[in-house]
């Protein structure tokens, strides 16, 4: 099989992460006998110190006309970099946003799992911990507050900002059917995350997910408050199997999902729209304070990876090859300093990508 | 002293809760020499029944001629209670709205803090819980995706669905000004929450608190993203004193909170506006499942009833005696049976209650 990739080694430890998950991508290719085309693009922090813009027309082109995106990371420390003094839509978050409308990338699946090797790192207390969680985050990515209307305006003699918090029946319907397709293939339970005692968009929200529902009666649905769904994370993880919320909610839950793993340096990303085409990335940020010093964890981006390949190119048996390689590595002890603790064998971001590339 | 107190015992634990607090306040007005009258109104399921509305405007109106509130919880189980068949604005959610934005309380603070006796119940590895953490969330709470305009029309053949978060500069300056005179008598750290790279309501948020933040030298302040500060709370509790956010932000970041101190049932809360009055009300829940059983834990609306001594009476001798009453209450090893583990004394709510009064 041969597959075009549009790649944004972007900012922070983007490059570094990448470039591991392209030479384990280049070993599936090798045992598996596909071709992999890299076509590299600027976006983000680079992208604005190269061309003043976080994404330019021609590397949005580009991406489009990918068979599917891999990404590193992009932005930089909100406080010190140059890129946060420009105005709000030449920032490095601008073209994330812009590449997620512009590919129609409405499906955000965020998996949050207790590797039981490192549950050590789990910040919840070992009774919880010891019960290990396995859920998905499935997060509407192109609607709601991010891509409503907005402004800001002197009314009265005073600024007043506004945004827009607006959803259609047809955008609800679209991802709470991706929810459930996954649902089907998991432990069949769906999580509907909504704040339907206050806002008209989560009461719209509950009606079509309830009549979508309705094709699925193998999978058990139930509607949780978003305050609640905050707690019941902490409290009780293991509860959930899908989590389908709206974009800011999702948001908000997805990090504090990922948070009680303890492992964030381990959590792939899945941007999807209805046809196979996807944008892959790990879960964490950019982390502008390692970058450069080859001590990055890039098992999220190289789990990025092995999504792309089972999502986009319908390649499971490579994407079953990658996981597997990479639960090898962990349990024969290799750790990167994020996940290390006494007595693990510490490697490097190269090592670590050498690893899992020679155990494919 | 003589103070009028409107009283809203509400639904599910709410009288039993309100009956042990007014116990504890009569034993303070007998022994400090003041005389506190209630009146009580109805407001949530309880004035559904009786009146066919969650806050009748006579209710409303008895509030707002008061001293202060004190409130006990509202609403029932939202997949059985016949409240829930009722279109939005007639359940019982509606009347705490109401009450809020007619009374003004813009400031809502939620104290989140680990209590040493009861650090066992705290979801978080012992690492965390043993260094402890102590933080109030400042929310903002008559405006934002709360109140402002919302509506529901059919567009192109389907529904849409749509929420306005408005924020004005003035509301903004009130509830930051209430956050950092509260951060200067508490340990002078501010951590104000948004979502900057994205929402017009979140910049402007920001630079209003950068304003603000000049009139208090002393006063440290850190601007944090929302998705981060959700993963903060679990990870690094104990970096938390001051947080300062906007309404739905405050909603999801108090309730994740007052879960990782693992005992809700102990956590107050105070609803101000900018003179002295304010609403008072535990930050747990109407727990129906558990109604009327004598086993609630009254010590958080306990508690909300001192931070009404404090606050709107400025008694705060005697806000300190009931603190002090409940903090030997707790040594003594007595314990509702949320808080309850092998080795307690377990009592009811009205046994607490009365312990309660008694040490006053
Ligand atoms: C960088 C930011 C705009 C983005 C978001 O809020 O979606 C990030 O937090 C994420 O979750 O991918
Ligand atoms: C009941 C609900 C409307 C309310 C809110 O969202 O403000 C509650 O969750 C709270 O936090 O007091």
């Amino acid at each position: 099989m041969e597959k075009n990739i549009a790649v944004i080694k972007g900012d922070g430890i983007g490059p570094e992460v990448v470039s591991e998950t392209m030479k384990v991508l280049d070993a599936v290719g090798q045992k598996y006998n596909h071709q992999f085309h890299y076509t590299q693009i600027l976006m983000g922090g680079c992208s604005i110190d190269a061309y003043g813009e976080p994404l330019t027309d021609e590397a949005l082109a580009i991406a489009k006309s990918s068979d599917a995106v891999l990404l590193g990371s992009i932005g930089g420390n909100t406080s010190t970099s140059p890129w946060y003094k420009l105005s709000p839509n030449k920032r490095p978050e601008a073209g994330l946003l812009k590449i997620r409308k512009e590919l129609g990338l409405f499906a955000n699946l965020r998996p949050a799992y207790l590797y039981p090797e490192l549950a050590d790192a789990c910040p919840l207390k070992e009774a919880t911990s010891a019960k290990g969680f396995d859920m998905i985050i499935v997060r509407e990515l192109t609607g709601g507050l991010y891509f409503g209307e907005r402004s800001t305006k002197e009314v009265n003699g005073e600024l007043v900002a506004h945004d827009n918090l607006i959803y259609s029946e047809s955008e609800i319907r679209r991802i709470a059917i991706k929810a459930f397709e996954i649902a089907r293939v998991r432990r069949k339970k769906i999580t509907s995350v909504d704040k339907a005692n206050v806002l008209d968009s989560s009461r719209l929200w509950r009606k079509v997910v309830n009549e979508v529902a309705k094709d699925y009666p193998d999978v058990e649905v139930e509607h949780m408050l978003v305050d609640n769904s905050a707690m019941q994370l902490v409290a009780n993880p293991s509860q959930f199997d899908v989590v389908l919320t709206e974009n800011m909610f999702g948001d908000i839950l997805s990090d504090e999902a990922s948070m009680i793993t303890g492992s964030i340096g381990m959590l792939s990303s899945a941007s999807l729209r209805e046809d196979k085409f996807g944008l892959y990335e790990p879960s964490g940020g950019s982390a502008p304070d390692i970058a450069g010093k080859n001590v990055a964890n890039p098992i999220a981006t190289i789990l990025s990876g092995a999504m792309m390949l089972r999502y986009s190119f319908d390649l499971n048996k490579e994407a079953d090859a990658i996981e597997q390689a990479v639960r090898d590595v962990l349990k024969e002890g290799y750790r990167t300093v994020d996940i290390y603790k006494d007595g693990d064998k510490k490697v490097s971001t190269s090592e670590m990508g050498d690893l899992i590339a020679s155990r494919v």
